[in-house]
């Protein structure tokens, strides 16, 4: 199980890492990337070229700005494409999120919220879970864990207004 | 393989119908529903539970306004869940693809643009094709006859302004 | 006199405390819950039931992001839910405020301000004052006491600038 | 059982209609007026104070553009006030809503979505229903048809897409 | 000469300021007050009716959010009333700006930019020097004094670029 | 008695011509242009500097898009200047709206609503009515003229809901 | 002299062909081309690598939604790249002009308004003007036509309000 | 080889600087100056006529708010004019860029980027790269640089995630 991850630029890198860390934890092989669709045009298309051959299953992007990153990776695969939209300008996020998740018919982005790396990861590992039931599994256990912290928090908070 | 649509209302019907149709072009089998987050909040679980079961795919949700559905179909389910937000209110699906998108950490949801329901249907193929390498292949030669046709109408363009 | 106030996540613990502070003034019990619509549903529907049996009167509900908790609640009770858009994201809560206040037909949540929790403890006592005389009773008061804070203020500033 | 419901303008008079209507299946008396916070000044305090006095339990108000007219009754009243913005200008509704749920603390405003006048409607129920046993029943009864539609609704579109 | 200023609540009171100062300098009268629309409905009233008999030329009126100030005292008078948006809330004052321009027919607000009280002083003198042949000589000299200070410091930064 | 109109283009003239009708109905001596900020740069600042010199008391300018056309006039003269956003292009006058009112300190533009060229019509003639009695006795008895229609549409609507 | 044209479907030819209208007119050699960044990506590497070669001196972009076009290409050439996002989508291009405006730092697109394609062409012609002085004679020309024109039509404008 | 930079206020300098640092250090002869559209006319339409006439090739202009600055440089010159929005208010630059880039057919101005001043000396550099090859070069080298770099902290981002 393979998942590529691609940022726009290092600045983006501690917004991206913790999609990596998820990722890890359920046993899946990420291979993570910094290459911009505007400055590193031919390394980028040489890596969704490895990506279509090696095995693959999704690529997570994530780029601020007027991020071409996820259109331009999900115009040469037909890998499933997830697209974090990052808030590194003074637009606080709403240009990516605009340049992101309006693509044409044919070329779909599956677009998570601004800043939503760590839900990029999830998504990978649901879109895996289809066909790997391990992970499936393992994605059902985390979320009765999520629900009972939930439920346990919540206790928490009764308590504290008693 | 099997992929079940679920809109808010009967009047994103027509919206949501070219979805259905890609996906049984490619041999799909469809389930179509109408349950309202809001409205038919139990007949919703029921179906949520259903496709758990059945060995459904992936689930496309489509709304307008509050669009509270695909949350609430996400967080019931670990199946990738694809959301279309609807442009049926004043405010041209802004409100919709605010509330589809901006989902909390551990509950992701796959969301396309505005009225985007044809991406939808892709994007729940290129899910399939993870494991499906019929859906895989039929992808490529889809996308390959999409480049093919850009090329022709562009020499049409071309002839057109000489 | 009983209310209800559910918040999606602990992080919005600090902006909801007024609200219970207020209502608990007016001689108010008040049940606090942490009950995500995303991350405990079963235990929010369970929340909601005890609601709609118990005599609580009003269900002031706060959320941040695709904020769904608000028109979840309302579409499981008839009681009035009073939603409070919370501004946890980098989009300052309008995504949160679209999320709550663009609710379908029949379903209807009342909205209050972006991080306006006081302002939602204040209309839940006037909807209680509608056959609670002692907190209409109050609430008159409260508000002339209000008024004659303001005349004050207003001379205090008449006096600096003279 | 008394609501009153004022309006901005006599341009907003078929936007506000239908909670007039909902309300009378109800068996409420409606008191519908059409009282501009910027043109009838005087003559909206004078019917805000007759509301005050006469056993009006709810008070819905709908306005457009700079819609000061919610936020001006909800300062004369204890009585729960429910705003509708309304799409009159070329912003859509956005201004209306602004000025509407934007309130400062200690006045709230229970604000519904853009056009919403027939949430307004069934949100004033919910209010009288705290209190009003009847209202309830009926309440809870229209939920159930609504719920049951729904399905019927869902059981035609899956005989459409069959 | 006299000019009214109103803000709609003490936490305007620094933003507010400045407009104050720049009057005084001209030799206008000045008279701030802290009268919010919502929370000092009949004290506004009398204030603004004073200003009717008196011989104040122009309002400024000033408020944030759901800015209601400057339109409930513009319906109240025939004087100019100029209206500052200001940054309050969340939103950075678009909630005020919206509020605050958006006026209906027959009841005009002159608006400035958000947070320009500074703005909201030189219209107001503007307005006056109509009339005060002193004002307008003054607001000439200081406008070429404003050019000549632009043209010198035009001078340093072509100097810093050399 | 003298106010200028100046709209940035003819496409403009039917939303512009309602505020020279209510001016002339005030015995207003109206001059009306059609002098673009962009297009007609040299002709403006001619007529600008003829409206310094003959007794033209308000200039009210209209402008969509990036309407430059308020703030160009404003640093050219000390008169008042209002502005009028017009919606001309696909952004419905929001493009127009924050280029008139977010103007530097020192060089105000009065801005009305969006497409509010009567609202411009009727704040200048309140600036003018500062000096000018009769335009204020007038003004005041069309307000109470507006007042009483107010109060009989009113009634209209109340006989309707009977 | 020549200019290539690029748009990214033929649902935009009619707000393009105004562009190359103005560049024909100014005897400029146009190379006209339907070339998505999305579904032709070869193809337009391969154009762009024409422009590079053949005396192209702009390359004007037009696309709407997430439009990476503008600058996918301007990632592959030093030429000057104009970009001209289209309102094809609900959002009325403000989707398109986040994704062409909003470059990474080294990567410039040179942007007009939205559906600004005659612009596109004026900048074009303004860009080639710096080095060929038969078009800056011709663009000097038609500046001074367009301000006498103006001038003409504020006579008609002050003929009829007279 | 020669650009003009202007700016609307010092409080924009630093904003600024970095466009004057890349020009020079190709070479470039760059006049700076400090002349707003708004507080210095004269002095600025003065500067566009020496650039018209001493062989300055391209005009970059920047300035925040209500920026009419580079609007009013592009009706005076046929010189390729560059706008740089920039974020000095509390709307983050959205004011500036709808003020920038929405011009007028006819009268083109070249937007780039909020706080894109960088990215308007590149883009200043390809368009006097059209005429002067050993821009062209250079720019050439600098792209292929950027790859180059690109392509090794591509490389690091890999290490470091091994």
């Amino acid at each position: 199980m393979k998942v590529a991850i691609i940022m726009g630029s290092t600045s983006d890198l501690s917004k991206v890492e913790p999609a990596a860390g998820i990722l890890k934890e359920y046993g899946v092989e990420v291979k993570v990337r910094c290459l911009s669709a505007h400055r590193a045009h031919e390394g980028l298309s040489a890596f969704i070229n490895e990506c279509n051959e090696d095995g693959t299953e999704v690529i997570i992007t994530a780029a601020g700005m007027a991020a071409a990153l996820p259109g331009v990776v999900a115009s040469q695969t037909v890998l499933p494409v997830i697209g974090v939209p990052l808030s590194g300008s003074v637009l606080d996020g709403m240009d990516a999120l605009m340049s992101i998740v309006q693509m044409p018919s044919g070329i779909p982005v599956a677009t998570v919220a601004i800043n939503g790396a760590k839900n990029a990861a999830y998504l990978a590992l649901q879109i895996m879970a289809v066909s790997h039931n391990e992970i499936r599994t393992k994605l059902l256990a985390e979320r009765k864990e999520m629900e009972e912290n939930a439920m346990k928090t919540n206790e928490e908070v009764m308590a504290k207004f008693q």
